[in-house]
């Protein structure tokens, strides 16, 4: 079972998670981090829901074996498709497992008039995680929803607030004019694009799940009586691929270069040990 | 030893292939063409050498194990970071394989009054095969190049030709104004988006590999007695995840619905057997 010194385990695709390592570490200055971005397979957002399912438990079982006390999906698209089967292996191990779908909801339905958007990628939209926990939280809740794929790539390359981005977001969100009143940003690469997405859609909410999934973790650390009380917490980056990319495009989500780095290998090795957790 | 009979082999991380598919329809139509589209782990652009190599591999010798007479790399990252090594083995066993390039140098060759620009993805760029080879075939020339992330993303939303791509187009090619006299479209996705690039930069030579890369490949078959005389030619599609994706954004670059297509499991047993070949 976990232990108060363990540290909290996030994953993600690549460096959209590192939105919510940045609200962990505002949350929960004492507490150790331990981040796996899956860049030798990154994006999740366009892949189908069996092979995101496959990435996202090769990758669980890589934390689960280094030791963390908590597991944190970092990633809508992991989420949607991946989060009850890895729920069903943490909670036998007395790991908690949070998702950013749950808290993103909760903070929707906090502040929403009765009209919820949701964006994010072609696999979160596909899914549909979002749109049925809204309405079976709230069955009079109008949902819309759209995939802005492009967002991703601008947000990478660090185009987030000018004439192209506009225009991006614009083209996006103009067919949610008049309707929504607060806007799910179901994808963690979308907060680098707030300004943008808040021109295009004046005085609507923008719901960003970072904050409430920092939130919800730190209850239910506290629930099982595994907060660190004392210390000053610090925060390593597993990498499956190209540690430079990584480090120059985090420091766009972070705030400060994600670093130190280690290169891992999770072909193969890793998937077979997870498959004989969830048998086991 | 490869026969008459069997289908050529091209591969890409995804579906910028289907701009060389297409040329090589146009110039070999008694040919049959086995595809391979490694779509649980594009995009190959932004990953590091190590990783585009060990995938190039892996999709290559799964090609070789199902038959083809010639190997086509359909990607110019793949050809970047892999051509070397899948070429020792190819010739092995009598199989030409043929890389984007090198058709693409020729072709600029052919028509620059001097300067040449590269355009393409992060690792091509990075790996500097087109300025190397460049400058290996004439130390006089001027040589410009830059990554144009976004394009990929682009060409896949299908915003081609419009105020979008056309302002991202000036972007990224605004440091080429009153330079280069030829462009290399260094990625199979760029021939998509000729029109914004044109308009970007009126007056130059925009050169697109896969036209050059099919004559290329009609030579080596001659030159080996292995071109097919009769019959009309089929083409297949493997992909390793998503086929609707696949199906649905490569009727953009293919100019039909590529079909049928065929899903395939390459994680672990193709690499091993590859890497066997290769010690063989």
């Amino acid at each position: 079972m976990p232990t108060q010194e363990l540290p909290i385990g996030v994953f993600d695709s690549g460096v959209g998670g590192l939105t919510v390592v940045r609200a962990l570490r505002e949350a929960l200055p004492n507490e150790d981090i331990l981040y796996l971005g899956d860049t030798a397979r990154v994006p999740y957002g366009t892949r189908s829901s069996a092979t995101v399912e496959r990435y996202a438990q090769r990758v669980a079982g890589h934390l689960v074996r280094r030791g963390i006390k908590a597991l944190v999906v970092g990633c809508n698209t992991a989420t949607t498709y991946a989060l009850d089967g890895l729920r069903t292996v943490g909670t036998q191990r007395g790991i908690p497992v949070i998702g950013v779908i749950e808290p993103g909801v909760d903070a929707a339905l906090a502040v929403t008039g009765g009209h919820v958007g949701v964006i994010g990628t072609e696999g979160t939209i596909r899914g549909g995680a979002y749109s049925n926990l809204l309405k079976a939280r709230n069955p009079d809740l109008t949902v819309s929803t759209a995939a802005c794929p492009l967002f991703v790539s601008l947000a990478e390359e660090g185009w987030v607030d000018d004439d192209i981005a506009r225009a991006v977001a614009a083209r996006y969100l103009s067919p949610f004019a008049g309707g929504p009143d607060t806007l799910i940003l179901g994808c963690t690469h979308y907060p680098l694009l707030f300004d943008a997405i808040a021109h295009a859609l004046p005085g609507v909410h923008l719901v960003d799940s970072a904050t409430s999934t920092a939130q919800t973790v730190v209850r239910a650390l506290s629930e099982q009586g595994l907060l660190k009380q004392q210390g000053v917490g610090t925060t390593r980056y597993l990498v499956t691929d190209n540690e430079r990319r990584f480090r120059d495009t985090g420091l766009r989500f972070l705030g400060t270069t994600p670093q130190p780095t280690e290169l891992i290998d999770l072909d193969d090795v890793d998937q077979a040990a997870w498959a004989a957790e969830v048998a086991s």
